[in-house]
């Protein structure tokens, strides 16, 4: 019996939807806990909504939340009665808790990593890693993703250790190509950390390093793990989300400017249906902080109940395939 | 009569598309001359091709080509009989010629565009900035995409000034609202890059700042201006770019899966030729490198003709709406 911590206060559709979520994973997997923290009347009003096994639910009563505009650093030390803030202390000092799940601010969920759970032995830093679907049907990683805004060539190389570790272990991948992301394919281009990071990652055997990746080419499937540092990765990750919402917003807008398109468009609803799941990779889970002590996930902050379910789920999966101690491994032989 | 001076033997359809270009260009404008730069016996062998007025054309003859692979300093002294350095040459040093539209690598035109042309008084850095189409119809620049890959912040707030005059003096933007690319909206966040900049943004009167944009809201309608260094720049324009085209494959797929929607797809075809033509941003030109002494336009490397002579209709909108003279006045203004 594991046990996972959730924030039920954090995220756009929190309590209800959180709370709802960790009820769907109860139901699901009989052999977990969930440790809910949040106000724990409300939380219980929740709960008692539907069925639930109330012997594998614990709840940690804290009032405060912690908002999405809030610096991290002050809030902690603003809010300690905060459900972010109470939910990571009881991962850290419990040990059968394996991992957090929260769809609060990804400020605060980055910042209590780092600080409360801490870094694995040898990581640098540990890095924000989302997941998505390419245009074959395969996976592909952006690591980092927003956890490190200035960072260095080693924390890159460890970020590449580590998306390689995750897409081998999690999503069986033998052997990943890492790619750097640049803004050329050839060895000479890029900025200085650029340079210095494709120059380190090509002497490291322990990677499949396959050279620099052009933005263009993230959903190409010809990659399972891009690197990046926190910025670009950032915006890599936030401008496909973007085009991808904007060109399906300009085609329902071809679409309504004549009538046979409305008609065509009806045929083909089950066309949109289907890419609009594919490409909601919250469907799946969250993004999960690699290179801390103990599992941490930041779900969408507009998260459904269904997509807390997918991210317990995603926890107990990369609990049950060692990632933590595999990464801890590739890290050791150095 | 003004000239505009072309590197017929750069880009993916090189020499027949670009030089077909230009004479389409020379049929729709009868005010200006056209200096094509390359293999002359080649070049005329295309002219001959179709009516054209040869009167309004010159050609220098360069036998050498600059490849995409090359590095830019190197192959200049390696090959200045090349089409792409003669082309830079005539450009400096003929007080006619007012601007240069070339597809061939873009690190040889940028870089020549830096050494050959450069930078106009007061300009610390010139930088690349294409134009894309939002959801509303209306049109975004990003500057830089690819001309700075180590960036200060008193670029950046140059950048923010030139794209300001870009938008205002050629687009007819009153007033352009400029952001900064950064990873979310709080004034807090970002690199150290980042952060310094928006200060310096802040602070400054003469543009229209609105203040920080994440990456998924390039496309939303709600900025005309988005500064960021050269890397950040082309990891949005590239991955916006990728996701665009990735996305179209991905409802292809879809369609192909079910008879029914390949007939809604036919119905919808006029919906999807439109977005097509919409997206290709290369249609409307190419990406003008602004701060340089002359006007300098990058067009795609896979250009058409009718990519080429809208990259020449560019070259004399920024011509006649006089944006050098106006970024002038800017940065003297201080």
């Amino acid at each position: 019996m594991v046990k996972i911590v959730l924030d039920a206060f954090g995220g756009d559709n929190a309590p209800h939807e959180i709370v709802k979520g960790g009820v769907l994973a109860l139901q699901k997997f009989k052999d977990i806990k969930i440790i809910f923290a949040g106000d724990e009347d409300k939380i219980k009003e929740i709960l008692a909504e539907s069925e639930y096994p109330f012997d594998r639910v614990e709840i940690i009563d804290a009032k405060e939340v912690i908002e999405n505009n809030e610096i991290p650093t002050v809030a902690f030390k603003a809010k300690p009665n905060s459900s972010l803030v109470r939910a990571f202390d009881e991962l850290r000092t419990n040990d059968e808790a394996i991992g957090f799940v929260g769809a609060g601010s990804t400020g605060a969920v980055l910042t209590a990593g780092f600080l409360k759970i801490g870094r694995l032995t040898g990581i640098s830093r540990p890095a924000l890693c989302p997941i998505l679907p390419t245009v074959n049907n395969k996976h592909v990683a952006i690591i980092d993703c927003g956890a490190n805004m200035d960072a260095k060539p080693i924390n890159l190389l460890h970020f590449a250790i580590m998306g390689s570790a995750y897409l081998s272990t999690v999503y069986g991948v033998k052997s990943p190509r890492v790619a750097l992301l640049n803004v050329g394919v050839e060895e000479y281009k890029g900025n200085e950390l650029s340079k210095e990071t494709y120059e380190l990652l090509s002497k490291q055997p322990r990677i499949n390093f396959v050279g620099n990746m052009e933005a263009r080419e993230l959903l190409s499937g010809n990659y399972e793990v891009v690197v990046a540092d926190g910025f670009n990765g950032n915006v890599l990750l936030k401008g496909t989300e973007g085009a991808v919402v904007n060109i399906l917003k300009m085609i329902k807008g071809e679409i309504k400017k004549k009538n046979i398109r409305k008609v065509g468009a009806v045929f083909m609803k089950g066309a949109f249906k289907a890419l609009k799941k594919k490409m909601n990779y919250e469907e799946s889970g969250g993004a999960v902080l690699i290179g801390c002590k103990k599992i941490v996930l930041k779900s969408h902050g507009n998260s459904t109940a269904k997509n807390i379910c997918a991210s317990i789920e995603q926890v107990l999966d990369m609990h049950q395939s060692k990632l933590i101690e595999k990464i801890s491994q590739e890290i050791e032989k150095g």
